[in-house]
This record gives C-alpha cells, sequence and structure tokens, in this order.
C-alpha cells in the first residue's frame, strides 16, 4: 500500500547537510561524507538504494533541495532520481514553493505547488501503489513530520560528525514523534533504519 | 587491550537527555524514553548492558552527572554501576571537578579529579586491562572526543526525537571526528553502534 515516507541520509549528531549548502555545495562543506554509501557504498548499501528506488511513486522537495539539483553541477543521467534506472519509469517530482522558476534545467518532471499538504496529495494520486518520498531538505522533512503527514521515517545515518550545518530536527520543541523500528541493515557506511510513525504531533 | 571508550545513548535527534535535565529529573523530560533498552530492552539490549558491565574497568563521569546520580533518586543496588552484578566488582569512577563535595551518598567508590587528561590516566592504571568508559553526561562525551582522548564511541540510538536539551555534540565547529564502524546490534529499541575513533581533534 502507498505509504508517505521521510527519507534522508543524516550525520550522526543529525544533520543532513555540513555548512554552507546550496548550489555548487549541495552537501555543504565536508557533508560528500555523508553519501559514502550511495558511491561507494557495499552490495547491501546498493540494495537499500535500489529499494527506494523500486518503490518510489512520487518524490515531495523542499525549494533549496531544488535549486541544488537543478544547478548545472546537480543532477544527471547518473546521480538522482534524474538517473537512468533500466526499466523504470521517473517519479514526478513535486517542488513545494512560493516562487516558482521561470525555467528548469530538469525539464517537466518538475511540478510547483505552494502548499505541502496539497503537494503530498498530488504525489499520492502521481504515485498510484507505490511511496511518496519527501526527500529533502531538512526543512521540509521535518516540516511533514510535525504536520503528521508521514506514515514512515526512513534514515540512512551516515559515520560522520558534521558540527554544524542543516539539522533534521531543528533544536526546539517538537515534533513529539513516535517511531518504532521496522527493519535495520548495518554497512560501514550507513545505518539503513526504517520506522513506523506511530503518532507525531 | 584497554581502551577508552565515549560511551552513551542518544535520541535520533542527537540528544543525550531531554530539556531540564537535572538532579530529580537525570534525564530530562521525557528522557526516559531513551533508557527503554536498559529497563525494558531484550534479551539483545542486556547482552549489550552485560557486555558493557563486564569490559569496564573504571568510570569517567562529568560533575552534572555525579549530582544526579548522587541524589536521592539516583543510582541504587539495582541501578547504574552502582548496581550489584554478582562475581563483578563495582568499577572505580572518577568525577571531573573543579569543586569536589564536602560528602557522597554513594562512597568512597568515587574519586574527584579537576582534569579531565588526569581523570583519564586515573582511570587507565585503575581500569588494568578492562575499559575505560567516559559515561557522561554529554559535555564531557564531547570534550574527551575533541581533546583526542577516545579511542572509541559506543552509541545506542534510541528511537525517539527528543527536540531539546543537552546535546552530545554541540552545533558549532569539531570535533571533527573519523570513525569506522565496528559492530553494530539492532534492537526495536536502540541501535548499538561501536565506531573506532580513527582520528579527532
Amino acid at each position: 500500500m502507498s505509504q508517505v515516507l521521510v527519507e534522508i541520509t543524516v550525520s550522526l549528531d543529525g544533520y543532513v547537510t555540513g555548512p554552507n549548502a546550496g548550489p555548487g555545495n549541495g552537501l555543504g562543506d565536508n557533508g560528500e561524507a555523508l553519501h559514502t554509501w550511495i558511491f561507494e557504498g557495499t552490495d547491501e548499501d546498493r540494495a537499500a538504494l535500489d529499494r527506494s528506488f523500486e518503490q518510489t511513486g512520487a518524490v515531495i522537495q523542499g525549494r533549496r533541495l531544488f535549486d541544488v539539483i537543478d544547478a548545472p553541477d546537480g543532477w544527471n543521467e547518473e546521480m538522482g532520481y534524474g538517473a537512468t534506472h533500466e526499466g523504470e519509469r521517473k517519479p514526478p517530482i513535486f517542488v513545494v514553493t512560493h516562487e516558482p522558476p521561470a525555467t528548469t534545467r530538469l525539464g517537466d518532471r518538475f511540478t510547483f505547488v505552494t502548499d505541502l499538504a496539497d503537494a503530498i496529495g498530488q504525489a499520492r494520486q502521481a504515485a498510484g501503489d507505490k511511496d511518496v518520498v519527501v526527500m529533502g531538505g531538512g526543512e521540509i522533512c521535518h516540516a511533514t513530520l510535525a504536520a503528521g503527514l508521514a506514515d514512515a521515517l526512513v534514515l540512512h545515518v551516515a559515520p560522520v560528525v558534521l558540527g554544524d550545518g542543516t539539522r533534521l530536527f531543528p533544536a526546539g520543541p517538537g515534533p513529539r514523534v513516535d517511531l518504532e523500528l521496522t527493519s535495520a541493515v548495518s554497512t560501514p557506511n550507513a545505518q539503513h533504519l526504517t520506522y513506523a510513525v506511530r503518532k507525531s504531533a
């Protein structure tokens, strides 16, 4: 059955990017180490990635992440949901923003929606029986959890300490999330953890 | 061979306590959920705890943690390193503080030392071929990593989001820690992760 997943790679100290993240420096300073599991991973890492691609029917992004992947050094045929996966259709991507760009480098797979809940609704329609994946950045992942819109939280916990950057869970109250571990795969490059969201608010 | 371990339970968002931690509220508001693995754990959780007790030859604490465990609702014969474990001697505990208390509820197992490196040196002597465990709070764990004094980082990652409290890694630069996963055990209550510290500064 279709679920809404918040899925993101996070450092041991809770950052989804290092400092100074932005177009041309998508993961921030020293943040590339977050994605060792993707680019230099083991067979088990690769299986975690493949499973995610296979089950993803639509993707939700925040605007800052979109700007990163639409930049010249962003996604391409080998990287991201823009990559070519044999036999797989590329999932449509819904970008939550109040200011849609006039043009995009990446073409017409992107739909710009002003409201998060609307974006998730449209993504659900597009995904059919596959999952909707809220893939980042940190702010929209957090907002999805805080609004109680996520069925599961999929964390890829990389063995790095970044010290600064974009936090998945900003300091401050909430969201109060009750989580239940449903799957765990350990590799030297990441702990691949899936938690069902029992309640969030 | 004897190692210096930083070992602590941490939430998914990087907190070792909830907000308002202190004597009588050692784990802070909502922080008790961090220790579900200790008090309501599975056999595998229990094995992780037993292994820690068996290998620990001496313990290092910060002063705020000492005040928590020395409080009337703190450690006792059933809880903490003060607990009775058949056949095990209780490890000596070195508390890093500039202001040793005049008396302690818990007696003479505690030595008060003003300097972290000195405390670790004394703990090494006391531990023999067992490990020295820096057990908290967050500040002294972080200081040990930042000073390059830890051989390994043992995290018990609980499936809770606290939102506020004491962070293991405070925001801001460093420590830069290069970690290598050496062991991982997954239970519904915690991910028990051991990382060798390859370099920290």
